[in-house]
């Protein structure tokens, strides 16, 4: 590899913005939906989720000339019913149809202190975390999940045929928030493509090699598509059991159909949001968050490389840095996104 | 170990339900609550989840001893919002109050499509799958969780300060369920015990050694109390949101506060139920379930040893063989509980 291509550039906030704007309307944008979806882009390359920041921002554009993301669609009701509602994302962009999910279940909690919205025929909603965030900063409790095209073996299986599905848990936390993202597999594909190209091996294993020996080679698990669910049998079992209540609660695609479309598109998404000033503690809930904190903060460390930290916590320090500095990217992916 | 305490005996379910009643009663247990109570440690046993229905018993009886658990407590309403009404379990017997409060989550989905019944003070629900099988099986699917007594370290540390909070999803399937119910700890304590005793290796690590080493051995996790969350920093994470929703949710006791009471009781937990019927898609939700399982089945085993199952597929097979030939107990821990 050339030095020039893993050399980093820093991008300004405003900047980064502006770059993708400027694509996005290129490619069937309107101005207003232009801005939002540069907006997530922009942000959770800024809070250093650069895999579904700024490192797909090409991949999306192809996703739109491909004809699986409809820039101009917009999602429609299918069904209401008390506290929850139903929607079809008409493959619409996924971050933008999942923020107007998160949103409309925000909504629906203001109203019946719990709202659900599921949504069907969607897409990549790129960081789950950006829907934790966004409901949490505002004062709500979100739970929200994603299934995927199959990428991961059933327990005690060969073939990839359970999604990762991220599953997101936030509540908001002083003038932040608490935000769980995580996928079912150990590791994720991108992940350990990093590990293969810097030749370093797996800090713990992460899938099963060719022989069904447990492996940290990340170029082993690449080859077998055996990736290790998260808990072994557990998380297998968990990635199953979101992806039924996706397909189900939203009336759309399973992993399993997902997968026969060829390509990851038309996915089934979940959000829960939960409308914490109306509980009858609601003066109380961040005391109560602030003293699990500062319990789990006060744990004896297992050596001074390991601060215990909380989920999310990391994205506030590297926003900082980022705003300051700008975004880090390498240079040969800038300079691909500015001639798109 | 001599060879009468390790043999089986096989304990026909009326018998085991007639004396588990006549056990409660002289404990302080109603005629109905002795029966529901005795229902649900009954059917525990006969569907193989030993250690949290017959194994367990003895030790439930010890809890009322102790005052922990109250036997003629009754839950009583805090404070109720739209979907979500918020309970005081006032330190009853934890599988009446989780029953209770499932049987309250699904009034409000009826009403409602979705329910949510957040429950402080209420005791150790021993099997959490017990409700999610009593969601499902009436048609409705379940999210539940319950904080517990803190016994798994934050990632990066010692001392155990998160629980293990265990987490339910269930959905209706043909005429059973699917049920996952699994905790945060690779294994459980139990489990690892169990290990011990037989003088077995764990078959994956399932936590770390006094010098910081993941282990297969058992001995040495009971030592360190250093359990391995599943997935590592993920299943850690898991563990501190469930506490931080069941907390907060609840307005009950976090597994910080729970662990300064010195005993596990006094716990908080949620019950999330919807009601599939109302939902759009309904007439084809079994059939879109019923393609999911399909699909996972058609997988190609690791090796013949290997089937692949859905989470509670085993349960409907115990079952029916505890049914035919009687609950199998160990000799030693049914004379114990016939003198209680």
């Amino acid at each position: 590899m050339e030095r020039s291509n893993t050399s980093t550039v820093y991008i300004p906030v405003k900047e980064m913005y502006t770059e993708f704007v400027r694509i996005l309307k290129k490619h069937g944008f309107s101005d207003p939906k232009a801005g939002k979806c540069a907006d997530i882009f922009t942000i959770n390359s800024l809070e250093g989720v650069y895999s579904h920041g700024v490192n797909r921002f090409a991949r999306f554009i192809e996703s739109i000339e491909d004809g699986h993301v409809k820039p101009d669609a917009e999602p429609s009701l299918n069904h209401s019913s008390g506290s929850i509602e139903q929607w079809n994302g008409n493959l619409g962009p996924g971050p933008l149809n999942a923020v107007f999910a998160t949103d409309r279940a925000i909504s629906i909690a203001k109203e019946k202190s719990i709202g659900l919205v599921a949504i069907a025929n969607t897409n990549h909603w790129m960081r789950g975390g950006t829907y934790g965030w966004h409901a949490a900063k505002k004062g709500y409790a979100f739970i929200g999940w994603t299934n995927t095209y199959a990428n991961m073996p059933a327990w005690g299986a060969k073939d990839p045929r359970l999604g990762n599905n991220p599953f997101v848990l936030a509540v908001p936390f002083n003038d932040e928030a608490i935000v769980l993202d995580f996928a079912m597999t150990q590791y994720s594909y991108g992940k350990m493509e990093s590990y293969l190209n810097d030749e370093k091996q797996l800090p713990y294993p992460g899938g099963f090699n060719s022989r069904s020996e447990l492996t940290t080679e990340p170029g082993d698990i690449l080859e077998t598509w055996r990736t290790l669910p998260i808990g072994y049998w557990k998380g297998a079992g968990l990635s199953l059991l979101l992806d039924i209540l996706a397909a189900t609660l939203s009336g759309g695609f399973s992993t399993h159909e997902i997968t026969q479309n060829k390509a990851e598109y038309a996915l089934s998404q979940i959000f829960i949001v939960i409308d914490l000033e109306q509980l009858g503690n609601y003066p109380v809930i961040n005391h109560t968050i602030n003293k699990i904190v500062t319990d789990i903060k006060a744990s004896v460390q297992v050596d001074d490389n390991h601060t215990i930290r909380y989920p999310g916590e990391n994205i506030i320090k590297t926003r900082k840095e980022n705003l300051n500095s700008g975004i880090p990217v390498k240079k040969k992916i800038w300079e691909k996104i500015v001639t798109l």
